[in-house]
């Protein structure tokens, strides 16, 4: 019997307590579909870490803004199901829109700080609908651990300040940023990227391997890491910076001098496509 | 062994756990402490309903505002720990400020539209603050039922709405105001009043009973009961209304013309004590 998605929310908790009340640990991981190999790889990281692993598969409309690419995002639900299924994941919730926010919806997670940030600054409500997602999916999906991407760096850290400040009981789990043979990070939305678009892509990922290797040989002067950086982007015709930045790890403060804590992060328009990517400076990438 | 408050969330939440997996259900009663007949009806209610009752005693800092009676709320936890021994209650949750908004704590629930309306006029932030402690409470006390008293009528609405919207697993219940013998509303901040203040109070109740009376006599136009009950008020020398409002049992919007879905509200100053109180015109009260 092939992997079919639940759309019921209780149905889903159920089947999640009923695991947990046989000794069994629960994964989570929440995606918006059109899996690409960085979902498959926190879905494998689920399967090895936890008895069963449950994935949520949801364009939430919250965490788009107006103008943003809500209608074009890719959907393939049957697809998606049966990747999952051949990777060992034991349950697909995909809810409806109508189910998730019912008429009168009006209740919303906000963070302070943390989501005036990066993304946060270009994208306003942005964070606002993926902390009231997951803090629905968390309640639906009462999983021992849930999995996060590292590529989407602001949202690992608002999440995990979110499940700390809100005493959410699961543990976050954020796995390393999965890369094309080329070092562009792997996303849904690089389907929209042309053919000339793709080749110019691969600047995010050889602007922050140049900011690595230049704070790796004594260089902590943000601005001259900037400079470079902003140096690679614009080499190529069609990119558009949204922002290019150092910050600390955990407060996602912009840093004058950088440190063994700093991030290098950049969100990057190229052609229909908004890119982000981050690395550390130092440590593992 | 008498009823120690615990403070440890973790501990508070494997209690619970522990209480749910032997098959028995955990009922929540969240007090700000200084207990009277009114929580103890909820704990009651709980006792009756439930196989196991937790009490959480917190006066929550965030949904008191600046000049509001945060410094003054009165605080007794032993002797309520001891009444709450009494009634039956098995666990206390008693956590300290630091521990429920430690450092760089950012995460706040909001609702829209809801909160806008009634005390959340005159009291901004205040909702954000209730919704916000009462997310992080669920979190940590993952009980079967919660109960939150009618008196408080704003708070019973929104955060079942908060609950419905967020699909916090727990049913929610709502019970009847306790009453003094002369109809005043217990609540914690009566202490506050003055012997003069105090035989003032009753108006709220006199008010809210007059429009009652009226509407079951066939009055429906809602600027004639709100005329009624400004007067019945106004005649106290003390007195400062705050608000008084008819409104929906469930969108809080205010109405023209009354029906079996109104619900009279008000809030009142009287010295140092804001009072509050609620009544629907039609069915039980």
């Amino acid at each position: 019997m092939s992997l079919q998605p639940e759309r019921d929310p209780d149905r889903t908790r159920g089947q999640v307590r009923d695991w947990q009340e046989d000794g069994l640990t629960v994964g989570f991981v929440p995606t918006m579909g059109a899996l690409h190999e960085g979902h498959l790889s926190l879905v494998k990281g689920s399967v090895d870490e936890c008895d069963r692993t449950v994935v949520s598969i949801y364009v939430n409309p919250t965490q788009f803004g107006e103008g943003e690419d809500l209608d074009e995002y890719p959907r393939r639900l049957d697809e998606d199901c049966a990747v999952l299924e051949d990777l060992g994941a034991n349950f697909v919730f995909a809810p409806s829109d109508v189910m998730m926010y019912p008429d009168g919806y009006a209740t919303y997670v906000v963070q302070q700080g943390l989501t005036d940030k990066l993304c946060g600054a270009f994208r306003p409500g942005h964070f606002r609908g993926v902390l009231t997602i997951v803090s629905k999916l968390f309640n639906i999906v009462p999983a021992d651990r849930a999995y996060f991407g590292r590529k989407d760096f602001q949202q690992s850290v608002v999440i995990r300040r979110m499940v700390r400040d809100l005493n959410f009981p699961i543990r976050i789990r954020v796995m390393p940023t999965i890369r094309e043979d080329d070092g562009l990070a792997m996303s849904s939305r690089n389907e929209y990227l042309t053919e000339s678009e793709r080749e110019q892509a691969t600047c995010l990922y050889r602007a922050l391997c140049e900011a690595r290797r230049l704070y790796n040989e004594g260089e902590t002067d943000v601005e001259v890491l900037m400079d470079e950086m902003e140096r690679i982007i614009g080499r190529e015709p069609d990119t558009e910076p949204e922002y290019i930045e150092i910050v600390d790890c955990e407060s996602l403060e912009s840093l004058d001098q950088a440190s063994d804590r700093a991030v290098a992060a950049l969100a990057v328009n190229l052609g229909e496509a908004r890119l982000i990517d981050n690395m550390p400076l130092a440590g593992e990438e």
